[in-house]
């Protein structure tokens, strides 16, 4: 009852055999071109081939960054490769004779949150994935919400500030302008301006890198215990707080879990998370609240979650 | 394969048998004291007993204000009557002996309308349901969203104005406060002061009714023509449907249904959310967009959305 | 050289003999009704003729709470008295035959404080009161800045949030809802409803004055070091220092003092300020910076400023 | 009675001969390097020794951009050229032997406005240049408010939106971001993302160019009629108002004169930001309002004001 779960990237993907208990049997890589779809089929499916070789996996399921068709075979679309109404599962099917899914990437990383991770024991759960922005996944009832049109959980664009910070995505005030690696750069870049006194280990790590200051900086100079850098990440961890009571009202849910390499910073952004959860959180006092946790499976989520969907 | 649905409010119950389409067949109403649970219960169940003389029911489904338990058999917190985690299933069965489901009132309307109403062909469906406040219900995949708790789909109560109006709830900036008829009420009273001479309207209708100002005045004028209150309403909707746009990059609904008394300004209120909506959908261009709508049902909604719910 | 100056409230007024080092002499005070300004007027001429018994006197000035006319001979509108452009110098000279000025109170105590009291040594000055709601006066190269119509130095009706606090003036987002009595007030029963484990010293405050709690409990727990009063005192001087470097921005004055009932937190909310100030301010580092002070003047600045700018 | 007037910007001097009238009688141009401070003092002696040629003159203005010492005779800083706490006016007395005023560039030209241009009736004014930021001038009781280090009339940095657009001063929500060039760039290039269908006009306009869209399209589409420039030009005259509203609580002046480039889409912005005033404007009806114009002066209002300031 293995099977494989593909992470398709911008210059890579990343495919691993995958077991019942969430355990990955062998792994393998190949880099990829973005621009050449027909180039990362082929991968997919010569990684797929390399897999089988010593497992016998009874399905195959594909993450990949974008929105994919409600019913899970193609992308409706993705920000980085070119794909527009694209049939994926047809095509790979090509050169895989076994049952393939399509998956949002950031929805099978929840996914094998919620199945092997910080969310093993939850029946909901809403995950939130702070990278360079904020990505996220919905599971109500033991069930994905993938939405319509498979446009769901797309959390990061909620707006939680009119007239707030451009996004990239052509709007003012998304969630993720201010809860994100996007985010930290930002407010480390404001802090050398209006903080310049407190700002020199961040100047120092940005120049040992040659480069300006970003938010990697931010969270390794808080673990180190820089008070300016501690400041911004409990900032940061606010917002994200903030941002869940928002969907607490909405969903509801029996956790929140924070990924994502901002969430590296562990206690830090997780107790300011909590504290402004509870600040704002709707009819606190009169209905039990959410857990608020780390996640747990690291960079083969992606993996894990998609070989495991397979099964859903 | 009839079943009964109960609505009951702060001052009165409403009962009615509901056939499966839909259909009420027979109503009856009780005067009921909010501070007195036992007298509701009896209500209730006096009420069930005379609509069984006529009809044979498998069920009855009951509607309130507040949160209900996830097994959907009592009342975690009521804001108007005086139930904590209150056994209401185990109270009424003492007098009925079909079985019994409790429900939110919210999400009892929106189930109608998804089943019958103007969400009658969707699989997913958000309902936002203005009227004093703004109450709501999400399904998803045909699947009524209840929340770990109970407490899901408490729309009026994401914040969308960080500092913004002090809500009851003692937050500040909730939807309810932007998008509401305690919003309408409010923004005619400020337009009192700062647009006195377009406010004649609205001052002659307060008078007429011996009030101040309030959101049914409003809605009144607006559908006159009154331009001042028409503004209003535009305003309203265009926090309608700037909140809509933020539960699209949550839930990804393929509709939203808009009900209570402020729909009644119709395609007023209707196209500026939809304008709004989209001026605020993010990733528009690049997925479908949800449909938005006005509720179909009217006052039964909530009778013929717990009857129905017996089934689910 | 010794002069009167009155100060004119709701139910009373307050008159003194001042002299130019700004020492009152002789005080007394009469019961007004704000609904009679014609006894107003009597009151304010019997008061001088007592006054005059003992001290030669030069000149009356008068301060009272409204929009001043800009040649300082009348009110153009006042918000507790039924005065609208009305002639209040005339009607007074009928009784007093020495020269007589008016001028809005904020601005007398405030140039009070500038002559006499914490900005005795500067040139320029904003004066920030912190009453039931937020007052200002602005000095710049020793001229109290009047404005073209008498209205200026309003200042706790700049827009601070936009779509905020709904403001008695008919606007949203005002500065004083945010820092001034009323905002504290606001603020300590939001905290009853969600940070309700932590009220328990306001309760018993409010409850010993069998009142609802208001800003005064909370000045009040917060100078006996009750955790969650000092938060919201803090949080309050956050406002008021965010507002203070807008006014930098606009004014670039020497110094800020912050006076009214609030200010008895004293370090507490003055080192907030000072905090959000440093924070908030355009261009810091690059410029010299303004300095925040409390007010020293006391009840009777009001006296003092008004009899003082007899001679201005 | 005639004076110079020297305006300093980044990459040239420009210099005229002014008589009291604010009649420029003969001008002179050099080119510059904002880089070499020595070279500018040589640039701005030759041209005086070349005008008084043919012109007696009692003195010498100069404007530049920056903060400029309270007593004019030096520059605290400057963005764009190295100065920083630079004698400027010593160091040009070296080649000038008739008296030397500096003055801050946005000062220069809202004194020539108000002297000789829109303001010339008036005794109080904020001049508002939107040019690719937002600068400003004070006049109050015929004076020109310098503030008490020279850093008065900053108005672009109000922040009007609390956790709004990053500014390049290193804050947050600077009112510059929503109302100047750099605005209405950001805004055009987020509506080709959110508004594509109807931006035709401008990615024309931009391709002819060969340059991104900017604001100088937006103004240039809006004068032709393109309806989503308007709006996008109509949505900066409300900031513009509801920011002179602000100001209005502050200074009470009898004008606001709106300059800059994009002063040139004249009656669509004046109008939205006349609207916005009256719709924001505290205690409106209660006190007389102040009138918003437009500019008169043109592009030589820098040497006009930096001339006639030498007299005051």
């Amino acid at each position: 009852m293995t099977t494989i779960g593909i992470d398709i990237g911008g210059t890579k993907i990343a495919a691993g055999v995958v077991d019942e208990h969430g355990q990955v049997l062998q792994k393998t890589r190949r880099a990829t071109d973005a621009l050449d779809p027909e180039a990362i089929e082929s991968a997919v499916i010569a990684a797929v081939a390399e897999l089988r070789v010593d497992h016998d996996v009874t399905g195959v399921g594909v993450a990949a960054a974008g929105f994919v068709s409600p019913n899970r075979d193609g992308m409706v679309f993705a920000p980085n490769i070119a794909w527009r109404d694209y049939p994926l599962r047809e095509r790979l099917a090509r050169g895989i004779d076994v049952p393939i899914v399509i998956e949002n990437d950031a929805n099978a990383a929840g996914w094998a949150e919620f199945r092997f991770g910080a969310g093993r024991s939850a029946r909901s759960m809403v995950m939130l994935t702070l990278g360079t922005g904020l990505g996220g996944a919905i599971i109500m009832d033991n069930q994905l919400v993938r939405g319509a049109y498979g446009a769901a959980a797309e959390l990061g664009h909620m707006r939680v500030v009119p007239h707030g910070h451009y996004c990239g995505c052509g709007h003012e005030g998304c969630w993720e302008m201010y809860a994100s690696g996007r985010a930290l750069t930002r407010a480390a870049r404001m802090a050398l301006v209006t903080d310049e006194d407190r700002a020199g280990r961040l100047r120092e790590l940005a120049a040992a890198d040659g480069t300006r200051v970003k938010g990697q900086h931010v969270t390794q100079a808080a673990a180190e215990g820089d008070p300016l850098s501690r400041e911004l990440v409990t900032q940061l961890g606010h917002w994200v707080g903030a941002g869940a009571a928002n969907l607490a009202a909405v969903l509801d849910p029996e956790l929140f879990v924070i990924g994502g390499g901002v969430a590296d910073t562990g206690d830090l952004v997780l107790e300011a998370a909590r504290a402004a959860f509870r600040a704002e959180l709707s009819a606190r006092g009169y209905r039990p609240e959410a857990t608020i946790l780390l996640a747990e499976m690291g960079g083969d989520a992606g993996i894990v979650g998609a070989a495991d969907l397979v099964r859903y």
